[in-house]
């Protein structure tokens, strides 16, 4: 696909998803309104929209039908809610008591810390008030034989399973937990350990989005472990990728500052394998990847391009 | 019921409460091992899982049956986790910054600040893990006909539905946000903003309880009506007689400072009211609770007694 094509669909692709979230969002209104504006000022403020991207790409290439969207937009919206939320709580001042995120006040430092307590907590909420949406859908469709209502909850309860575990404490907030005790400790940090930070803080909402995705589609448990296995490696990719950027990337470019990461004290991937090694774990984990979704018959041109350009972000 | 049956059948009620919520309890491993345990932590040292037992009796009270227990369960551990949760982040330093709970040091206090902001997040998150273990109890009755299957799904649904909107933003997190808005401003405090924080903080999970426990066990949209309005009546009567109590009570007894309301320029309905009118109304509320209670056929002596003892708390 040529970069200009890639560059418009993605365009197209993410004001979709931002309208659609919108359709989602809580009404601003009641006794607690400032909390309310303070959720969604934090889904309106965020970027890429690449969880619901990820989830809605694999839906399709699974064979997901139009008939099935009303259990797909549900979950794309309760993703996207939860990974928002997990920013809102990480800039806390108990956190990693940041200011700004991608040029604008984050949620806590706009509206008050107790105020960014309660909104995380809310989003986090609303993200499962969100998928259960799905579930009432299917409740809705009257004129539906038993057995394809059951099987369509059967199907968006492995969903709700999958989106529960990634982002709990066996899956991004676990990643969290370990994040936070690593944090400064550099060397001290075994291999293990930041696979563990890198596979639950970043693959596994990753991994939620494409294996949800596959499942509201109804494909088979082999192709749900390969998508999964999919997710993994685009996850770690990314961050040892994130790891070589703060050793030879632009300042400018990046948005963050370049070397960074040595001055805090912060374990890479890098600084265990030495730079060559990286790039190569990078290149055999987006190959991998990549070889994966080759093995799915359906089109799905662009979410491959979605996993290049992710991964080599100097593009 | 007389005194010391009531008490003998409380005990054994919270008793069987507390082992069936270790069942539902993450297990303590991995990297991420030490906010599990402060999860678990807040979990054990709660005292007398008052959620879950009304849930669990107003189950019994609509018809649940054994062969339900599966789909219950589930969502009895998941609302005390929910209530748990909130009372972590309620002590956090940016909240009410409480070092002690019940005699026992809180969460943050115990593990830092950091752990009790992820300890909560992970077990708001783990609250709807569990719930989702019921709807995965349902896709594993295996032998049951579709339409049993889609029946019971479609309950479960309305239960998760309910779980999430009497816990989130237009529930208890919304109570929680006009609390600390409404927070020394004594007068400026009007009876509709008191009832809409007694309404969302404290009557919105008892509401939860009541309703899932109706919804599980078959009950139809007139009883649970019902039950809402009772559970509202006893979150709000509960509260009234807090605010009493902070005027009347006797301060060893209480476990907490007499007069402590006024010092801190708190709004109560004592306040807005006089005393007696809160107390006439603290019986009226009960009284039409009682009477809600007494309009279900079914044996429901014990839960009777629960609202009385809960709402008359000097007995």
């Amino acid at each position: 696909m040529d970069k200009s094509k890639f560059k418009t669909l993605l365009t197209e692709k993410t004001n979709a998803i931002n309208e659609m979230l919108e359709h989602f969002l809580p009404e601003e209104k009641g006794m607690q309104v400032t909390v309310i504006e303070a959720m969604n000022y934090s889904v309106r403020v965020g970027g890429k929209r690449l969880r619901p991207m990820f989830m809605q790409e694999t839906f399709t290439m699974c064979g997901g039908t139009e008939a099935e969207m009303g259990l797909l937009e549900p979950f794309m919206a309760a993703l996207e809610m939860i990974h928002t939320y997990s920013l809102v709580h990480d800039d806390l001042p108990a956190m990693d008591n940041d200011t700004l995120r991608r040029g604008n006040p984050t949620t806590w430092y706009k509206y008050g810390e107790t105020a960014g307590i309660l909104a995380g907590d809310g989003l986090l909420n609303y993200a499962f008030e969100t998928a259960a949406k799905a579930l009432g859908n299917i409740s809705a469709m009257s004129d539906l034989a038993p057995e394809k209502k059951a099987e369509l909850f059967e199907r968006a309860t492995k969903a709700l399973t999958i989106l529960g575990r990634k982002a709990g404490i066996f899956g991004m907030v676990g990643g969290q937990v370990a994040d936070l005790e690593a944090e400064g400790k550099g060397d001290a940090v075994s291999e293990e350990m930041l696979l563990f930070i890198h596979e639950n803080k970043t693959a596994a909402l990753i991994q939620a989005a494409m294996t949800i995705g596959a499942v509201l589609a109804g494909a088979d448990a082999s192709e749900i472990d390969k998508l999964e296995k999919c997710a993994y490696n685009i996850g770690i990719a990314f961050q040892i990728q994130d790891d070589i950027l703060d050793v030879i990337g632009d300042t400018a470019e990046l948005g963050k500052t370049v070397g960074s990461d040595e001055e805090n004290d912060k374990q890479t991937y890098v600084r265990l394998k030495g730079l060559e090694t990286a790039k190569r774990d990078v290149a055999a984990l987006s190959a991998e990847a990549i070889q994966i979704l080759d093995s799915f018959e359906k089109e799905h041109e662009f979410l491959s391009e979605l996993v290049n350009q992710l991964i080599d972000r100097r593009k």
